[in-house]
């Protein structure tokens, strides 16, 4: 029998399904891991979602997302950072105890002024984010992302904030998608590794071609990525967490779920 | 009046246009300089088009483009080589003096080995194309082409190989588009100027959202990048050639092109 232990699935992954429906089939399915995204919880208790999801067996391996920190109207930035409280206090209900960042960027600046600011927000939330005992990740995003959604687009670049703030609450999460075209990638995997900052490692593929900038990430092998390489770059740096499934994609949104749910166990054994 | 004398436009800007209507309409609006597509000669004789455009007081900027040379396939590589011989000698008919490289990228192996495959295959062309004195000017693109059309990525990446050649036929292309996201973009341009490695400077702008990954890009002005102080950048390491416009829109394309081309020149004027 395959080895299923180290696999997670994003809700986003399955968007069409419901919470209880994600609980009941990624335990039938023997997925043991989940990542909840925040949309997911809109109207429901945190708490309550999270039982749902233990009493399945199932570990809450991060909440999804945090972030969006960066804007030229300085009364968004604190916002912003209220904003990410409540993802922390959500997370803490939940039962995650990491908040993925997606941190954010604004076209009216230039993404060097975001990422100073960015840098800013993050050192006024990490202590909070410490005292509900919340690990944060700080994602890099493909730079095709740069103007709306983050200006940290090397793994360099987030490296150089958790290095600087060097808390055990400061992290990278290393997502496939965006950073194999990053010739810097394995080098600044190790450094992350030898500081034991690798909080998270999200797995997809990138289609050629793709044809939509957002929701056409393809499953594992569908692309050119090299996955099982760069899954032992983060493996060799100390890495023994779970491998979290998160591809969006409108094509793979509209297949009945279950089937779906199938494809990406075969693709998680067959390319991962 | 305005100054349009470093104004130059791409023939694919234009694509609607036959190469007749872009000689007598860019000498009508006092648009000095082109760049030539080889799509645009396809079936026709390089040295008249030329020619029909110089009658109309046009000065031929570029060639666009050579390039697309790795692949798995050992016998592809060497046809690339000739094919990009067959562009050097096209560029040499129409009377453009540089050659603009989109090197290439194959999604079947990484664009580490494709960068080293690019490498030995300039290392060859090389000697031919100084041999015809055509400049060959590698153009970055932005990471989101990496599976397929550039391996080189960064402006970094083409610097490191045009300093190892070191011959004054093999220079840089600076896009806007390419490589507003890039932290090391000011640093690689002046890197480049100090050496005299600065052949082009192509504009147009990064649309927020973007919705097509190859035919969406904006007018200047229109998006996010930062192209003044590109400029000033480009300008300050010693660039003093033209400005030429590069923009491949679905939107623009079914435009009127004589009502695009005050537009361009309008956005020219005001956002460049």
């Amino acid at each position: 029998m395959s080895d299923l232990s180290r696999l997670c699935i994003h809700t986003e992954t399955v968007k069409p399904l419901q919470i209880e429906e994600v609980a009941e089939k990624f335990a039938h399915h023997g997925i043991p891991g989940v990542s909840v995204w925040r949309q997911t919880l809109e109207n429901r208790d945190p708490q309550k979602t999270g039982q749902i999801l233990r009493d399945q067996g199932l570990e809450i391996v991060s909440l999804v997302r945090g972030g969006f920190f960066p804007s030229s109207d300085p009364g968004k930035r604190v916002a912003a950072i209220e904003e990410n409280k409540r993802a922390i206090i959500e997370a803490v209900k939940l039962g995650a105890s990491l908040l993925v960042l997606v941190c954010g960027s604004d076209p009216d600046q230039s993404p060097g002024i975001s990422r100073t600011q960015i840098r800013d927000a993050i050192r006024i939330l990490l202590p909070f984010a410490e005292s509900q005992k919340i690990r944060l990740g700080i994602e890099p995003l493909h730079p095709m992302y740069a103007d709306t959604r983050s200006a940290i687009i090397t793994m360099k670049q987030a490296n150089e904030i958790i290095g600087e703030m060097d808390s055990p609450f400061l992290g990278l999460v290393v997502d496939v998608y965006h950073t194999w075209w990053d010739e810097n990638l394995e080098d600044e995997i190790k450094l992350a590794g030898k500081k034991g900052k690798i909080f998270a490692f999200h797995v997809s593929d990138w289609k050629v071609p793709t044809e939509d900038m957002l929701a056409d990430r393809g499953l594992m092998g569908e692309g050119c990525i090299p996955i099982r390489q760069i899954r032992s770059w983060v493996e060799e740096a100390g890495f023994n967490g779970f491998i979290e499934v998160e591809i969006f994609s409108k094509k793979y949104w509209r297949l009945e779920q279950e089937v779906y749910l199938k494809m990406i166990i075969k693709a998680f054994e067959e390319f991962v």
